[in-house]
């Protein structure tokens, strides 16, 4: 998969990660870039997200991105701040930028413990003579324990796309299930207009995001624009939400331990809120998710989420379906439980709740809770 | 254990559990009794607690409560109003009660199917002819897949006592978890001193105890008073306190799939609502809870759930201890990993967290999740 015009990539071997993987990645416009974050609402917020978020507070485009794996920079003192300072320096030293403040900076990995910065400082000439037009590099050098790299692409009319690149929800010693996504336009839009719509767009997708519950301290979705092709706003506004729904599901499915992908789309709410907020409350739910996991069509479990999310409906008319199956309206219906179990045993569970309570749909992604999930986050010792 | 005076209790096989054992308990007050409700604020709630609900709307005393395990009598439609009603009705008519409404009612157990009304009325006339001063089979007769019986009794200066009963968090077939408590008193107490009291106990215990962050449909938490002996007030809510949050504890130590109780500690919140929400922020991380069954002194995840929490910290002086053992302050400190998780190889296990915004405490209680939970409610299919 190509960068979209303007930007170029790489991601490089800086000797962070122990296991001798890529881990640091590199993007950088060739001109300027507007931009638009959303980082995590988590009060312990790493010192990249903190810097970023700042950067944000003003109106001025950025140039590059410099991201590494294997370490958070988090909880690390006021050392870590300077490190990340550093580690944005570096960058713009080596793209020959004036302004280090032109670099946004991510970190993702184990948290206390210091950011190994000679490793990123060697690593970045590396990144820049490795600078190219592919994303696969970049997408590979910004994981952690995911099983897969996430990439998705989306061509407009009059030829601008929309790529995105996300990583999640793996988990590094000693942890937590750090989530980044970065989405890159070619199409012309303004930098107001990207962050009113970036922000909407976010609380739909990766907002609805569930693996665990737990916000992790560097959470980061970036979008950056290279302003080369002309696109109608609402087609790059479509596309963006496309991607950005797209790597939200992909960061679920590769949940920790997870065997499938759940899918709750909730109808009838009273309000957009509502009907977000019951379908992320169905996916959150850990009774649910371990029903999911055994393949168990529990709807007591998903009307009892769905009641505890306090979203309004009426409970005399609600319904449920499990996998296309209607299992309860107002109350419980007769179905065939062993074929409708059978259908379960799928990469992609669906379940559909109507609240009957107005016209309003939200939409959430999960995974199921395995035993593996507890392995992997139990049995292990610091 | 004796029942406090002005009460008698039993619990009877009525045939409702598939299994035989015990499962309709019966409590009666000799006379009037004192009453304060706090109920699951799930929004699908089940018959008993909407009746139950409607009946503390009122002011008056009430003379009996029945409860049967094995059926929740939830998401059953019109018909499961009425057959609580009729449990109701069948208890006044039992105990020759003029008005069923002088009768609360509770039901634990699987959801979505009806109450086998005919059980229940065959069997309160048994728990009638087995009314006695003894707790335990009342304390038996609630119980779903709990391990153990919970019961605590406290006794005041002056001789009136307190004594507690509760059940969860165990799950039935098709499940969920649901939560009662019952503390009876023989303390003579003013009935809305006693409802205000009971709200501000159960804030600060039941309602900072987390198993799985599923509330169920059925939650109650119910404190009844037969006034018979003299008691300072400060005295009889202290009391009142203690038993509720042994009860929380035994309740979250009994938690599907547990090896351990979690204990989290805060201290130096900006207000107490600060300190019980960080808290229960920790008590309530999935990432903690597998640490610590794990064994795991994983203050990275204690932080970041802390900071998910909302609660004000000041990040540069927040110390975390676990099992006594300080592992942060402010920044990552040296301590021996193995001594310390070796330390954590106990049924109790202790997180303290110092917010360092203010002078305010609160606590939290869970457990362990542990790939048992994951067994119990997944490998399984209704």
């Amino acid at each position: 998969m190509k960068l979209p015009i303007g930007f170029q990539a790489a991601g490089v071997r800086a000797g962070i990660k122990p296991s001798g993987k890529p881990d640091l990645a590199l993007l950088v416009g060739e001109g300027p870039l507007a931009w638009a974050l959303a980082s995590t609402e988590n009060l312990v917020r790493a010192p990249c997200v903190v810097r970023n978020r700042a950067r944000a507070a003003s109106d001025q485009p950025v140039r590059a991105l410099l991201v590494n794996a294997g370490n958070a920079n988090c909880a690390t003192g006021d050392v870590g701040v300077w490190d990340n300072e550093d580690m944005a320096a570096a960058a713009a030293s080596g793209l020959k930028l004036e302004r280090p403040q032109d670099v946004l900076t991510g970190s993702t990995g184990v948290i206390g413990r210091r950011l190994p910065l000679d490793a990123v400082k060697r690593g970045v000439p590396l990144a820049v003579a490795a600078l190219s037009d592919e994303v696969a590099p970049f997408a590979e050098a910004i994981l952690t324990t995911d099983l897969v790299p996430k990439t998705i692409e989306v061509r407009l009319h009059g030829g601008a796309r929309v790529v995105g690149v996300a990583k999640g929800s793996g988990m590094i010693h000693p942890n937590m299930a750090t989530m980044f996504a970065f989405v890159l336009t070619d199409a012309i839009v303004e930098q107001s207009w990207l962050r009113a719509t970036w922000a909407r767009i976010v609380r739909r997708t990766f907002n609805q995001l569930t693996v665990d519950g737990d916000t992790s301290t560097n959470d980061m979705a970036i979008v950056l624009a290279s302003n080369r092709l002309r696109a109608e706003a609402d087609e790059v506004a479509a596309a963006l939400e496309s991607v950005a729904a797209d790597l939200a599901r992909a960061i679920a499915r590769d949940g920790e331990g997870a065997t499938s992908l759940l899918t709750v789309k909730v109808r009838g709410g009273r309000n957009e809120a509502d009907a977000m907020a019951a379908a992320k409350g169905v996916a959150a739910s850990s009774l649910v998710k371990a029903a999911v996991h055994g393949r168990d069509p529990n709807w007591g479990r998903i009307l009892s989420s769905v009641g505890q999310s306090g979203a309004v409906a009426d409970l005399g008319a609600v319904t449920v379906m499990v996998q296309g199956t209607e299992v309860y309206r107002g109350q419980p219906l007769e179905f065939d439980a062993a074929e409708l179990s059978q259908a379960m045993r799928s990469p992609d569970v669906l379940v559909e709740v109507d609240l009957a309570a107005g016209a309003a749909e939200g939409e959430a992604w999960g995974c199921d809770l395995s035993a593996d999930y507890v392995k992997i986050n139990a049995l292990y010792t610091t």
